[in-house]
């Protein structure tokens, strides 16, 4: 087991280490040893992933010793919402979880962010752990301290900054993902290469990412540790992240949510690509590519909204007295750059990137 | 205005002053304008404080350029929980209130708590600011840095450690504080007599807080920052603090909280200095001074509980595998030092304490 792990530091406020291991859920009891002393844990899960792992999960967890507690919630964003983090807390309480204690977070983006955030706030912060299940959650919300949940005025309105202990990505269990599901972190792993790591590009060009999990995870999580960890409260270069974000939110909400994030973000990337070339910041090679890569991995739907309703959403998000937003703009393949531009310029924006 | 001010800086993760001033609350405006640059803000308050000092708050914040929304929720320990803490968060997002505005807590523990929680995940954090106006909060709760809210399983379950802008406290309002709210707040002062300041015991004893509030809530706050700083996420030290709270916190729970934080604090003091007495670890003049103080403050009532039913309460709030509990015990007037004890001796504290 030992010699095929890959692992990484992060070092921010709470360092702590990713690790990728083909594997390593069947190890879970091992592995958290390492990081915990104490006796007792809650794993936090979702219907889906429950019918896969928590068993095996739960298992190895026992056999080194814990006590496990389990809760699980139905799968879906609409979980993700102030009903189940009350009932997650509750039921630490009620299972006697003390600050010694800790929560196991399998499952994707929901998961972790509904347990990270339950973990940053149950008697203010225990320590928790994160065993991402997706694609998009292993290159994404494995780094970066964001935990949060919704609220019914909007995504994401109530959270907290706060690092898990230990991140253990098994890429073995990547095999029960439905291919939508995959294909939407996908579309994160693009958007790393196109921030910073041309030959990342190249190589998920060249070989699927399916056959080459381990080195992809390994090289999109090292990508956005070192963004993460010059700017960990998200006030200036962390902004790169939100490439393809600006115009890929806004046409997650106006499809209620039906497009996943992923494929949300592959349509704002791709304009976001066609309207750099058409300002000259970039040459035709950036769409071109990114078109290919899109192509490849199953994320080259047409936009199905307008730009000025793209425009209009995408404006909510924004301070309400804010005259520019930032935009993060391909230079070239692997190199973004963050440029003001005004709010009425982010329009033309939109419009040039639906333009064919 | 100026010249009367007395200011403590506060040194932790995100450093900022505590201010006690007469007649602050009249330049309200003024003093968040030092501090914050954004143009919205909300007050929270609750019923109580609204009809006292709401409208003179809102008043000095408009003058100041400040758009002002504000949150009043109705008055008691009931109010400190996830409903009003989400309807909260739902009116800042429906307020449109963004990262770089503010939340301004107006009232005692309750507001503050709840105020603080909610600028602590709102957005993942936006800054606050502390209006203290009960004695008790303005020598407790504005250094440490705790925000919680309370659930169906227990008090302060769900929270954050999360630093204000700013901490105002006008003596003045402490005019119109009920005489048994003011007392609740006097057993605070007396502890932190009792753990690190002699000459404050022998100042409270000559001359009544009432008189001389700028003074005493200065030395109150002065001695919980110096251990604050020490131990910001309470893993030591901090531990100082709970003089009287291990007995006190179980006779305010088995009162079903009928008795305030205050009173039960005062009678686990009481509790705590006989003990102490008995078991060598300081002489009588203890005793002597610990209730000449709670008399001269209308603190002196009797335990209405068994020292069985207080073991047992107490024991709720520890680990369940615990062993050993720390205690903070007097070793003269002015000095209390952590003993650990064994779970089952902890009984017969509680009888020595009880005992006349």
């Amino acid at each position: 087991m030992q010699t095929m792990e890959k692992r990484l530091s992060v070092h921010v406020s709470t360092p702590y280490d990713v690790v990728i291991c083909r594997g390593a859920l069947q190890n879970l009891g091992a592995y958290i040893r390492n990081v915990h002393k104490g006796t007792s844990l809650m794993v936090v899960t979702d219907s889906h992933v429950e019918k896969w792992y928590l068993e095996e999960a739960a298992a190895s967890l026992r056999a080194a010793g814990y006590r496990v507690e389990t809760f699980v919630f139905p799968a879906g964003e609409e979980s993700k919402c102030a009903k189940t983090y009350l009932a997650l807390l509750n039921a630490l309480a009620e299972k006697g979880l003390t600050r010694t204690d800790l929560i196991v977070a399998l499952g994707g983006g929901v998961v972790g962010d509904m347990a990270g955030f339950a973990a940053a706030t149950y008697l203010r912060g225990i320590p928790y752990v994160q065993i991402p299940t997706t694609l998009l959650s292993m290159v994404d919300s494995s780094v970066g301290g964001k935990t949060a949940i919704d609220l019914p005025a909007g995504k994401n309105l109530c959270g907290a900054f706060y690092q898990p202990a230990l991140v253990l990505c098994d890429p073995d269990v990547l095999a029960t993902l439905p291919e939508d599901v995959f294909c939407a972190g996908c579309a994160e792993v693009i958007k790393y290469g196109f921030i910073g790591d041309r030959a990342l590009l190249e190589s998920i060009l060249h070989m699927p990412i399916r056959q080459q999990p381990e080195e992809i995870i390994f090289r999109s999580v090292a990508m956005k540790r070192d963004i993460v960890q010059k700017d960990e409260r998200d006030t200036g270069l962390r902004q790169l992240l939100n490439f393809g974000h600006t115009f890929g939110h806004a046409i997650e909400k106006l499809s209620k949510y039906t497009l996943s994030h992923g494929q949300a973000v592959a349509m704002g990337m791709d304009m976001m690509c066609k309207a750099a070339v058409r300002r000259g910041f970039c040459d035709a090679q950036v769409t071109d590519l990114m078109e290919k890569l899109l192509r490849a991995y199953g994320l080259e739907q047409k936009v199905p909204f307008s730009a000025a309703d793209i425009y209009r959403t995408a404006l909510q998000d924004k301070k309400r007295d804010a005259e520019c937003v930032a935009l993060v703009i391909p230079v070239r393949p692997g190199t973004c750059e963050l440029k003001k531009v005004s709010v009425s310029d982010l329009l033309f924006f939109a419009e040039e990137g639906l333009k064919a």
